[in-house]
């Protein structure tokens, strides 16, 4: 294979917002394009990105390949190329290469490592509610949260998405039909803010996030970008008092 | 009660500044305004602020109230607000409701707590020395005798007013007339670095300083904005050695 | 001796670099101008650092003066310094004055401390390979290699320059004739990233880097300002498995 990116900078964002939730993953490289999909060691949350064939400049893939990737090593690489560079991905014998163009070519080999794991799938979801809305809507929202306590609740009330969470102290953020395109009636899960922080480094990368949820049940959360698509799923928090 | 605030930068900035201080005050608003008078735990430091009604674009409040607020939590709930977002303040049962006014309406209830303190006062002080200055100069001196040591001493001589520290090594900064307005003859008093470092957190509130001091006797710091005051009072180091 | 310097933001930078090698100097002052040579602790790595009488706006000096100094504590000082600053270092006692001259002047004392050290001198090296090329690129370079290993090659290969770096993972930056003005024909030499990292903070200061080696032989390193010199010399790693 031979992978080649004129922009780095939305992978390398992406694998440092991936490596917050998993260390070691399987990159799956295929006629398609370049994809993930991980589940943290918690077992709570999993996550999918896709980069199709289209978002690169080159792309010449046989046939499929897994590779298995230290995050935390790619992340570093990553970071290493700036905006204007290109990178040429290859693999070789064991090693991922990574060449990254800039006024002096420089060459990384990433050793790959065995995962011993089963294919991740995205798991079908049904969801009774659904909401679009700017990203950094969304963003704030989850950070006052965050003031007041460890988790927050999605609900739809009366026509309005309702973002709130209570510990002492409590907040509450209501969108409208006109801030947020709402569909749905009913429904109001609870979910860790832990997680929900780091899945909102994404909200940087689109200006649209899409939400789905259904009364405790696990949560979707998806940044549609314009040539690639990165979702999160996290279960709920089911608790007997509240 | 119900105050709005149009612009709530300076108020999260002194609760910021105070919260260095002490964690739990309480706040009382009277139909002159907002205020608070608290003294930090070791009972080295006082600090009182003034917000008087003229500063709030709205201000109903028809007896005194006294908010027993967390600092802490507070601030963060005054971080999540913007430069552009009005504020809202409103008492409800045993909580404070802060609305933040943005594009999105959030908000926040910040659970009232009961502090067993009886009221404190600004102390009645008479010094002999008084010091108007820019308060950026003093930031920097006050800095300046932080690389050198713990305590910093404040003193007029010769018409000049000079303040200097010694440890192993030694600074001065010297003011004549010419860069501040002095009143008083002499009198030297040494006060504790790590105070003053916090209260100069407030030189950026300000454009002017105004120093109180007399010999072995606290200090009294000055922050007199347009149309807010802020005061601390510390007491002075007095030792045997020196 | 009276030293008069115009714009103290060089000295401060090179000051704050040599303090993470050495904490306590021996600087000298003679009728050329002010020096330091020092060698770290674990007698790894040299420091030379020349700021001539020419770069002094006022340079008053009768008589060599050794001064012992705590970098440390010089570092902060000279930090206090701005942009816009004069500065005027005197002796005055067992203490050097600095003054700095702003919109207020601020006297700082540093007492001087007594190092039981001989003079050290830059030892006589004979390089087989030297490397002149823009100090960015080897900065780049070497933050490069920091991400796979903890040292790195510098060699000669068929007219190119190359510094790599194996660990788990690997990285190689290749420079050729238009990229590196490069004089030798092989060698090949091993450092430790740790002390490279700490000396290519200098890049920030000079435009151009000159890199001296040879097969398992220490390393010089240049960095040769318009008014001053900063060079570091480096123990090779000789490792016996590689």
């Amino acid at each position: 294979m031979l992978l080649k990116l004129d922009s780095p900078k939305l992978l390398s964002d992406v694998v440092g917002i991936i490596s917050e939730l998993v260390t070691e993953v399987r990159i799956k490289v295929n006629p398609n394009g370049l994809s993930v999909i991980a589940i943290d060691p918690a077992n709570v949350a999993l996550v999918s990105f896709l980069l199709p064939k289209t978002a690169f400049s080159n792309f010449e893939v046989n046939k499929e390949e897994i590779l298995g990737i230290n995050l935390d090593s790619l992340k570093n690489v990553l970071r290493r190329s700036s905006i204007g560079s290109n990178l040429v991905l290859q693999t070789q014998d064991t090693n991922l290469r990574i060449e990254i163009h800039d006024k002096i070519k420089r060459v990384f080999n990433l050793a790959l490592i065995n995962i011993e794991q089963e294919e991740k799938q995205m798991p079908s979801l049904e969801f009774t509610c659904q909401i679009e809305m700017p990203s950094l809507d969304l963003s704030e929202a989850i950070e006052d949260c965050s003031v007041v306590a460890d988790s927050c609740s999605f609900s739809v009330q009366e026509g309005k998405f309702i973002i709130e969470a209570k510990g002492l102290h409590s907040t509450k953020s209501e969108f409208s039909g006109d801030e947020a395109k709402i569909s749905g009636e009913k429904g109001k899960g609870k979910y860790s803010l832990e997680y929900l922080q780091k899945f909102i480094k994404a909200c940087k990368l689109t200006d649209k996030a899409i939400i789905n949820f259904a009364e405790d049940y696990p949560l979707k959360l998806e940044f549609p970008g314009g040539n690639f698509n990165l979702a999160f799923v996290l279960a709920p928090r089911v608790e007997t008092e509240d």
